[in-house]
């Protein structure tokens, strides 16, 4: 163990913000250490928009669920899969059309993933908080017309960052047989490593504290969280159409 | 600036390493630290398979396009985006197929990416390098055979993890314009950006030393790399096929 893999363990998600400014300079300092992830074969095909205006941040936040915590974290970072770039240097050289499919499309989200999750860290290494907001998915035109983002380039979520106004509870996660397998997939003991989280969830679910965006104390289960939520219609639908209409392909 | 900040940006994937073990408890955190990242609504739709058997490691280098480096590194890790994890869950309720589109897809492949990144970084605190090797989507079928994958999970990409047996260049990034946008995206700036980048990649393709894997010296810029990777069919047209028919929908 060392300071970095406890700053990595201690993480929580923050969802309730001092409103102290962050410099400048530290906001760059985090950026940058996006920009030292790792990327596919050097493409560095995302980007990022810094929004600060308070009138900007509370239209994202309506767009996103109304989730207050955008509102008050002094800085919010919208990270986005950019394939503009790539077709703009391409352009430079020849009037054609970059290949696009699926794998395109996944080279922008998880380069775009990469970057924000180290800059995640060093906001997290300089005492502040952090909160990804997925929610930004939720409207994604409007949020593309609100930061003129130009096609082939999408909103894969937010980060919020500010002081933290609150100390969660560290959440407890799927016991490590859940996430780790040795050598090969060992599906036979997924229900176990489940229905063992589930016991462990059914305690934090009833005596968690409620936080800004969280649901306070409930009697639930993690299993059955994943049936309420992936049972419904609410699994944002028209994120097909919205990607397709910017210019992504799927295919 | 603080030791994690230096640690983030002093990232460069290693693509050569020594034969050194690394300890079973080492593994153990990296791994913890990586469930330690957000995941959306804590789903974890994502999930780990460490590969440390030379028999395995070669085939899997061989699916990846002969990536030595699989080989070499005495730990190779396999993230998955997992909804075998959340289906497995909801049977345990109701006999049910989970709702899904693009944006379940989404929603593993980016759990799967932070959980990696903070693995990553993990590793890299305790000295040993990494590299992420996307070339396990060459043959996604292969891999999920010889990893005996469950459908509703595939391999997002593979990490490489040891000790470094190279000091490679820090690659330059793109300048701050070409990724950082304040409030809106400023296409404008882009192209005069990507200039700006590309006479420093003609320096760095020029003169960096050849580590396995990489081509050595070369006269080429940033932009034309784009051109000749963008504009042929090597975009793993596959991809699409193989995920729909381990059960993911991309609607």
């Amino acid at each position: 163990m060392n300071d970095t893999i406890a700053l990595l363990q201690n993480h929580r998600s923050i969802r309730k913000f001092k409103d102290t400014v962050i410099p400048e300079e530290q906001i760059k300092q985090i950026v940058l250490s996006g920009q030292a992830a790792s990327t596919s074969s050097n493409i560095q095909a995302y980007s990022v928009v810094v929004v600060k205006d308070p009138v900007k941040k509370q239209k994202l936040s309506e767009l996103s669920g109304n989730q207050q915590q955008i509102v008050e974290s002094p800085v919010f970072l919208i990270w986005l899969a950019d394939l503009n770039k790539i077709q703009t240097a391409i352009r430079l050289h020849e009037d054609v059309e970059l290949k696009q499919n699926v794998e395109t499309f996944l080279l922008g989200t998880i380069d775009a993933t990469l970057a924000a999750q180290n800059a995640a860290i060093a906001a997290e290494s300089l005492g502040y908080g952090i909160v990804y907001i997925g929610g930004i998915r939720n409207n994604p035109q409007q949020v593309t017309e609100l930061l003129e983002l130009p096609p082939l380039v999408y909103p894969v979520f937010g980060l919020s960052i500010g002081v933290p106004d609150q100390e969660p509870d560290l959440r407890p996660r799927q016991p490590l047989e859940a996430v780790y397998h040795e050598e090969t997939y060992h599906n036979e003991r997924v229900v176990s490593a489940i229905r063992d989280y589930d016991e462990v969830t059914r305690h934090y679910y009833a005596t968690r504290k409620g936080g800004v965006g969280r649901g306070g104390e409930q009697e639930t289960i993690w299993s059955r969280e994943m049936l309420r939520r992936f049972n419904s219609d609410r699994q944002r639908g028209h994120l097909h159409g919205f990607l397709t209409d910017r210019g992504f392909e799927l295919k």
